[in-house]
């Protein structure tokens, strides 16, 4: 497997490409501990830019420690000039998919973060519905969280991604998926994921961008939610060398991207040429 | 399966019992939260002394949120009369197992339990160790540990025991499993465990009673660890009604005790006659 910087020559798909689907945290920016914004990565502003020039573009997030109109609100202070109603994140997805099966939450997510379930029923849980709470990640939460579903038949964990870890400024730091599999494991509950790498959450972006599979390509840091779940659904998909990137993964044993890039601008360059 | 209390003629196998291995946590006692005692199971004082006035009796207990001397001070209060020896806890065994395997471990215990690996070295950690740190299972904490896997080429996590949940005064509540399985997803690490239901901690058990495994019965109220772990080494194995019992375990998948009593008490009745 050659993953050398390919050059626009070598991707014979890259004209075929009519619409770009980003993923955030890792590819255009780092996330900061607490309070700390985090950072852009170099070059991904500009990249934004370019493909907003000629292109569709959504930005396909699984990012559920704060609101949609956080995330949006950050990424505009860090310098990105984004459409809100253009940033996908699990947590809305997922309050319209409660609703209609009619489950009722209860809720397991960083404070604020309620604020996307407020038409949601939540009197006599039917269901756990967790959000990367961080540090809200307490023995206490998580105890709750397990007694509801301890309590039922037939316990159901929804969880708003299933990541294993992200890149913050100050390290890698655990995401979600790790809490949500021991709750799994204590309480053997059925688990449904909301977000990358799960078909319905890349159906939704196809179906805003108006796109089909073969004509849109995935760029992300992750190799198993956005490289390994879009090329599930057919969709090109480039690794950036940013975020959480490990160099084992250059022989990763079960996903090989279609394009490795050193970062968001090099992708774009190289498919846009 | 007949689930009903059985008379003593209907067990032919008590009259070879030489030898009592007791599960501590739901069996003897039911824990408190925080600095709760928790309380003894009605007649299980008694039954302990019983036991010992006539047989080889040893506690085998998966308890790491406490010290062992703690443990013991603890059951002293409630009224059981134990002899410290005779209390087998999976801290001090790692402890052994880590200088002899020249492990150096980062510890993720509750605050006290890591005067149990005094003499461990714990400089350049190559193994995390995790006990039942209750809410000592921070963001921070887990984070901390997450850390040191991830910087592992070939990660190795040992918990003492991997309990789903145990039963508290207050309710069920997480027992160290769920943190332990949510850390192996994270980092993809190797996991060890030493607690039931593991063959060597059976083991230590029956050289230290000096017992063969046929004329030794294992009580206790985790179906999995207690009952199904005491079976796979050919102990015979009672399943108690106290503790962590759910009456769905009456038709559990895969575990058949040898007996299902009410309690500790009813279970010496029924093998002592």
């Amino acid at each position: 497997m050659n993953f050398q910087m390919a050059l626009a020559e070598d991707i014979p798909w890259r004209t075929s490409v009519r619409g770009f689907l980003l993923d955030v945290t890792g590819v255009l920016y780092n996330s900061g501990g607490g309070r700390d914004l985090g950072e852009a990565i170099p070059g991904s502003i500009e990249a934004v830019r370019r493909l907003y020039a000629g292109s569709s573009v959504r930005f396909l997030s699984n990012e559920s420690s704060s609101t949609r109109a956080e995330l949006h609100a950050k990424l505009t202070k860090l310098g990105f000039d984004i459409k809100i109603e253009h940033l996908i994140t699990p947590a809305p997805v997922c309050a319209k998919y409660l609703n209609r099966e009619s489950l009722r939450p209860h809720l397991l997510v960083k404070a604020g973060v309620e604020t996307e379930f407020v038409g949601c029923h939540m009197v006599d849980p039917n269901c756990v519905v967790m959000g990367d709470a961080e540090e809200g990640f307490t023995y206490d939460a998580l105890n709750k969280a397990f007694r509801v579903l301890h309590g039922m038949k037939d316990p159901l964990l929804i969880s708003l991604g299933c990541g294993k870890f992200y890149q913050r400024t100050d390290g890698p730091c655990l995401d979600l998926g790790g809490f949500a599999k021991g709750l799994v494991f204590a309480t053997e509950a059925r688990h449904s994921v909301i977000g990358k790498p799960s078909t319905e959450y890349f159906t939704i972006a196809l179906e805003e961008m108006g796109l089909n599979r073969e004509s849109v390509v995935m760029i992300g840091d992750d190799i198993v939610s956005d490289v390994g779940g879009a090329q599930k659904q057919g969709i090109k998909a480039v690794q950036v060398r940013t975020g959480k990137w490990k160099e084992e993964w250059a022989n990763h044993g079960s996903v090989r991207p279609d394009l490795v890039a050193d970062n968001l601008s090099a992708a774009v360059s190289a498919i846009l040429g």
